[in-house]
């Protein structure tokens, strides 16, 4: 019996190792977003959706979905968050065009960052917002999608540039 | 003891009951991606990323997704999907971008569409790229994210034009 | 080797056998509450709560609820539920006490009922009213829990007697 | 391009921020419980039920629920709990009504109290019970739920006045 | 922009399509188990572990885990078990090892095999019984697991020759 | 009204309390693995195995197994995992017959140890390798699963004597 074959060093995936790094306060804010038709948008403000009122639906869903972040993204640490809120901002692209942006924003004491639990905060939302809406047109669009600004840990503090 | 509350009906939220539509092969294709650094770029065609093969693990993790969807989206009904694909493909955008477009395919014999699995799919494949990827730079962008069809069902065929 | 002991029988615990069973329509409705105090009411219904609107959050808590009973009650089957809406209601019942009475209804086309989904959706619901609300005081009661009524299915119909 | 809806506040819901609260033990016990029927009852002492050892299986559902509670109820901060414990006992209450009272202890070293895991706790078993017995009638019924007793935290002790 | 990678095909993973395999009643059984010492077994068999009742506990663990087998396998399909069922045997191996055989059955009404379910309803009962005895020494070994038999679906039936 | 069943002591399961125990660095490597037949062992080298990259998706299913570990083992304590990584090594042991050696490695800054993970973590690659290889035949074998060692706690290091 005898060891013949490596495996292809490159094919590995792993869960880095945090364990040498401290616990500190760590934050991070995220952007997604959605844009949607006019009959959309009106359904939304005026409460009309047939499924309910999806503003509140998709800010569960984006807190429920940062808490499972490291469910959903298999190289991702698991995270006992402290804080997690959604914040949602119209705006009007064109004539009936209307962009709905999400803002989340986590917080932790941890020793790794909440950069994905943001992003993913954020995006469980805009896929909220899609599902309770698709039944008046499926043209919606998802994003962009990224990382507004995170703070904490040794890597430092992080601001996008628009 | 009297009743002296009604509810506001615009508050109230459903799973909308679809147990009188029919089962069928329903199909849906989803489209996102995420944007990186030329930097990251190579690191994943090298495959010399530190947390290892990042598509290979994204693609898990988009299949994956697909199956947890309904766990995702709060008005989702939970569906046994019966395939789901992902695909990637590079697009080179300018001297230093580089566009990685992520295209999942989700099938299901059942009563209802899998447009919300497909577009989970995709979504979670990119938020996988990007934390596989986070430690080369924070700037990336994920999205647009959009459904490219869909087949089966009441509603009829849905083809996105671009 | 020899086989010498035989598990007593009564520790058995299995999911039992129901591939025999049809698929026909099936639905149940039950009914939950809380009993909070005034303070809390008026928070509720003020929208004044400072963790958001409480019975927006409790609604989708047991939709989502709904979807996860096969994960929470070890013997239960694993459904695809067609529909799940969840009511609510308040009631005075004394002076400084108020009862919210949450009533579920689910669907689903199977072999099996959903009498535990549905007590199971009022249930998720109470507790998030609790969760939402225990900054005002810890004295609130959750129950009587219930079965309202169920239809479908070989063991026929049910309707409680109050 | 303007920004020109501003979401109702009353519409928000959030994981309040618990970053700075300090990291004690805290305790919690829940009472639930439930009245079955002197059939359901002597199956149950007997272990006569078809489905398993009823008490048995609702202690592990009891102990797994605990773990659960920040996926059932949207707004709870996950913990790493650090022991969880199930008892019953059961009360005659009538000539041919038994009622189980179910009760769980909770503990953690962490920045928020388990009153929510405590509740869960006893709420999952005594869901469980129902759905093991309801094979012998649905008249069942679950609670009253409340919170025994905490200790920890800054919010200090409590006991509830039976 | 132009296309310029072609993703190398080796590297693909998918759930594979099984839409058009059609709806039978298929069942697997498998075995797992675990050999332990003279004093784990003793413990088991007298009630005495501290953890609790472990074959009790084991059981349960072995059919909630059949339930998430499409969670942990991420290329399994979703399905809706129709029954699980566990079954210990003791048998003396040598003076001081004792080998608990575990053999699962699973059914379902689908469109694929339960064979990964009864895999992984046997092993989730062995880890669990390790867990909860792992206090008495660590020596334990796991295995061997494999399937024993499986009846329905187009490739037939299979019986393993031991 | 008066008590009259004490429940049997030994049907008790609980999760143990740890709050006393200290916060230290913990690791615990475990082995698993699976021996296939000479077709599977040539799909898997050359890449032609139909649902994939056999030894990807299994390592990433190790790696979300170890995270899932208290969702899957009752009584197993929730932990949050600073590291996990997963190794395969194959060795022939006959002429057609090829034995993958599956090593888990697994860290926690913690109160409890990771022996139960890094076994999760083995055993839920070993099933993977199962699940995507079973078309060429359902004879595989998946074990012996045993603890390697461990370090960190009040109980010290653990080294298996092969």
């Amino acid at each position: 019996m005898a060891d013949f074959t490596h495996l292809n060093e490159q094919e590995r995936a792993r869960m880095v190792d945090i364990s040498d790094k401290t616990d500190t306060l760590r934050t991070a804010r995220a952007r997604s977003g959605i844009t949607v038709s006019e009959e959309a948008y009106a359904r939304i403000e005026e409460g009309t959706n047939k499924k309910g009122s999806v503003l509140a639906v998709a800010q569960v869903a984006g807190i429920t979905g940062a808490k499972k972040t490291s469910d959903w993204i298999p190289m991702c640490h698991p995270l006992m968050l402290s804080g997690v809120d959604i914040h949602f901002e119209w705006e009007q692209q064109e004539q009936d065009a209307y962009h709905l942006s999400i803002t989340s924003e986590v917080k932790v004491k941890g020793n790794t960052g909440v950069e994905m639990e943001a992003l993913t905060a954020a995006t469980a939302a805009a896929l909220t917002v899609y599902d309770m809406c698709k039944s008046t047109g499926k043209d919606m669009t998802i994003g962009p999608t990224y990382l507004l600004d995170k703070t904490g840990g040794k890597s430092g503090n992080y601001h996008r540039e628009s």
